[in-house]
C-alpha cells in the first residue's frame, strides 16, 4: 500500500466526481476500462443469471487420463476462499463422460430386498422431507501421486480432487422406509446412468444413517458434471461411492464386488493383500497459501492458510510447523467447524526471510492425528493409489519461492 | 412414485445395459435425449469452468424501475435450496449500473481522521489476515410492497431482495488499525466506484466490530454485480451500507447525511418524523414452499419450508401456523444456525385438504418475535418503504392453490 500519492489522487478524484449524483445519464455504451475515465456513465444493467468477471481466469485443470471422458478435473484449491467451493469449480471424476439428462422423464428405481419396488420422479423426491448439509466430497484417488517418489508440485495437482458444497436432497433412509426395507437387506447397490453404469455397494448401516439422495448443490440444482439431476452424497466417504446420475438403488444381502470395488478403489498392502471397502476418508490437511508454485513477496507478516477435513466427523485442531517440523503451533479454525466438511485454517506467521519448511497436520474429533508421509508408507507400503492422507511439506526458499519437497 | 411397471422397466433396463463396462467406446457425438437410447455412448468431457444444465430455467426477476441501470433483480427464493444463494442468483440493486472494473490498477483509498492516509491494491488487501463468514445481505427495501394494501403475490416479488453467501475478505478493523484511527474518528464514509458514487456513513463501533472488506463470495472472486473487485459486508445491516465497487473509506467525526441517508433509506413515521440510520434488519421469515403461485398437488404430507434471518444475531426459533393463526408449532431449524445468516426451517404438515392460512414467525436470540403486519403498521404507520419484517400469510385453497392474502 502507499500513502505518498494519496492526497494528489484524492484531489484528482474529487474533481472527477464533480456534480455528484447529477451527472448520471442513461448511457449504456460504456467503454471497457478503468472507471476514472467514465465516471459519469451508467454501468451495465441487471441480468437474469450472473457470470463471473472476464477478469477472473482461475479454472479447473484437466487430469492426465488419455480419454477426457474417463478423466478428472481438479479444483484450484490454492485460489478458492472460505470453505464453499464454487459449483463451477467443483472437481470432476467421470468414468464414461457426462450423460445428457433431463429432469422430465427421469426416474430413480428402488428395488431388491424391499417390500415394494418403487420408482421416483424428481417431483416425487421433492415431496419427501428435505435436508441440506455442507459436506466435502473427495475422490479417494486424491493425492495419489504422493504415494510415489514423484510427489505433486502444487495444491491443485496434488489435492484438487476434493471440494465442498451445501447439498440438498432427501435422506436415503426415507426412501428405504417408504419401500419397506426387508431384514435380509444388508447392502445397497447404487448405480449411475452414465455409459459405464458406475456402481458401488454401500453397507445398510450407512445408508440408514446420513446418506442424501441429492438434487441440490449450493442452492440450485446439481450441475451436470455433479450428477444432474440426482446423486448420492455419502458424508465422509470416498467420492466414488457418491454415485452420480443416480439411476437405481438395489437392496441386497451381499456387496456386488464390482470392478470399482476390486481392481479399483482398493489398497494393496505390502503383504500383497488388499484392503477393500475402505470407505472413510481419514483426517487430512494442506496449506494452500503459501504453497507450491507461489512466491512470498517480502519478509514479515505472512498469513498461512489452508484446508483440513476428515470423514470421521469434525476437525478438532490443525497444527502448523514453520521450522521444518521442530515445533508445531495451533492454527485458528474458521467457525463453524462442520462434520465431514472443509475446515479453513489460518495462522499468523512472521517470516524471517530464511529458508525453511512449512506444513500442517490435522487432528480430528476422535483424536486421530494426520500422519507424516513416512509413517503412512511404513504402514501401508508404496503399492497404494488411494486414500493418501500424509502431511504435505512445502519448501520456502530464502528468495521467497515455495516448492514441493522431493520424497 | 409407482411400483406397477417397475419389474418390466427393470428387465428392459438390464437388457439395455448388456455388456456392462465393455460397451464403452470413445464417441463424443452423443445426441441429446434420454440416456436409455444412448446407453453405450460416452458423455461429455471435463471442462474448465462448469455451467448449469440448460434444463434449469430459474432466474432472477428484474425489478420494476424505469431504468434497468437504477434497478434491482430478485432472487428466486421459492426455488433456491438450503441457505447458500448461488452467486449467479444473488439479488442485485444498482443505483447507476454495474461499472466495468479490473483488478489491475484498482485501489482502495483510506483517509480522513487517520494517522496516515493509505491506498491498497487487491494484493495489498490479500496480504492482511483474511476472514470468511456466511452472512445474508438484504436490501432494506425488500418486501417494501407489504407496507401497502397491494401486498406481493409470491416469494420472489415480495422477498427476493435478500440472499446469503460465504464472504471472504479482510476485517475493516485491520485496515483502520494499519492507517492509525484517530480518537476523533466516529464515522466511516464508504463510497463506491459506480457512476453515482453510492456512499453511506457507518458508525465507527460497527466498523471496528465485524465489517468485512470483501473480495470473495462463495469461494471465488466477487461477481461484477456484487461489487467486483471489492465491497463492504456489514453483517446484519441493511444492504445499502454494504457498499459495492468500494473505492474509498473516509473517517470523519460526523455522518455525511447523504441523499441515501435522508430522502432515501429512512422510515417516515405517522407523526411526520423520520427514523434515520436504522441499520439493523430485524427478525423476519417467509414460507417459501408452499407459497404464492405454487400448488399443493394432494392432501396428506406436505413439507413446509422457508427462510428466517435476523440482523441481531442468531434465529432461536421459527413457529408455524397451519390453522390461520389459531395455534403455532415449532419448525425444525437447519443446523448450524449462524449469526446474521439465513436459517432454513422445515415443518412436517399433514394437510387435510381444507382451505386454511399458513404463516411463519421468527424469534431471534434476543427474544424478539417477528410481528404481524397489523402490529407493525400500528407502530410504524403506512408511510414507510423500508424495513418491513411483518409476518407473511399464504392462503391455501381447498383445491391446493396457494395465494397471497389481501391486506
Amino acid at each position: 500500500m502507499s500513502s505518498d500519492s494519496s492526497r494528489r489522487r484524492w484531489l484528482k478524484y474529487s474533481a472527477a466526481v464533480g456534480g455528484l449524483l447529477t451527472g448520471c445519464t442513461p448511457n449504456t455504451n460504456q467503454p471497457p476500462g478503468q472507471e476514472e475515465d467514465v465516471v459519469n456513465l451508467l454501468g451495465r444493467v441487471v441480468s437474469k443469471y450472473g457470470e463471473r468477471s472476464p477478469d477472473q481466469k482461475i479454472t479447473r485443470l484437466p487430469g492426465t487420463n488419455k480419454h477426457l471422458e474417463a478423466s478428472s478435473s481438479l479444483t484450484p484449491l490454492a485460489q478458492t476462499m472460505g470453505i464453499i467451493t464454487p459449483s463451477a469449480l467443483h472437481f470432476e471424476r467421470h468414468h464414461a463422460g457426462i450423460p445428457t439428462l433431463q429432469e422430465a422423464g427421469y426416474e430413480l428405481l428402488l428395488h431388491g430386498l424391499v417390500a415394494e419396488p418403487l420408482t421416483f420422479t424428481l417431483n416425487d423426491l421433492r415431496s419427501f422431507p428435505s435436508a441440506s448439509q455442507i459436506n466435502f466430497v473427495e475422490c479417494s484417488g486424491n493425492s495419489g501421486r504422493e504415494w510415489s517418489a514423484k510427489v505433486s508440485a502444487d495444491v491443485q495437482t496434488g489435492f484438487g480432487l476434493a471440494s465442498c458444497s451445501e447439498w440438498t436432497g432427501v435422506k436415503l433412509s426415507s426412501l428405504l422406509q417408504e419401500a419397506g426395507l426387508k431384514p435380509a437387506g444388508k447392502w445397497v447397490i447404487a448405480e449411475g446412468a452414465d455409459a459405464c453404469r458406475m456402481h458401488r455397494s454401500i453397507p445398510i448401516d450407512k445408508a440408514l444413517k446420513d446418506i442424501l439422495v441429492a438434487y441440490g448443490q449450493n442452492g440450485e440444482a446439481l450441475r451436470p458434471e455433479q450428477g444432474y439431476p440426482l446423486r448420492l452424497i455419502v458424508p465422509g466417504w470416498e467420492g466414488n461411492v457418491c454415485v452420480k446420475w443416480l439411476r437405481q438403488l438395489k437392496v441386497t444381502a451381499e456387496p456386488l464386488a464390482s470392478r470399482e470395488e476390486t481392481s479399483k478403489y482398493t489398497d494393496m498392502m505390502p503383504n500383497g493383500k488388499a484392503r477393500q471397502y475402505t470407505f472413510d476418508m481419514e483426517a487430512k490437511s494442506v496449506i494452500t497459501a503459501p504453497s507450491g508454485g507461489q512466491r512470498i513477496l517480502k519478509r514479515g507478516y505472512v498469513e498461512i492458510t489452508g484446508l483440513a477435513w476428515t470423514g470421521k466427523g469434525r476437525i478438532d485442531a490443525v497444527e502448523i510447523t514453520t521450522d521444518s517440523g521442530k515445533s508445531w503451533q495451533r492454527a485458528k479454525l474458521q467457525e463453524p467447524r462442520l462434520a465431514n466438511a472443509f475446515t479453513r485454517f489460518r495462522f499468523d506467521w512472521m517470516w524471517d526471510g530464511l529458508a525453511t519448511q512449512i506444513a500442517s497436520r490435522a487432528v480430528d474429533e476422535t483424536g486421530y492425528v494426520q500422519p507424516s508421509r513416512d509413517s503412512l508408507l511404513a504402514v501401508r507400503g508404496a503399492n497404494s493409489h488411494y486414500h493418501f492422507n500424509g502431511i504435505k511439506v512445502w519448501q520456502v526458499g530464502a528468495e521467497g519461492s515455495v516448492t514441493h519437497v522431493e520424497a
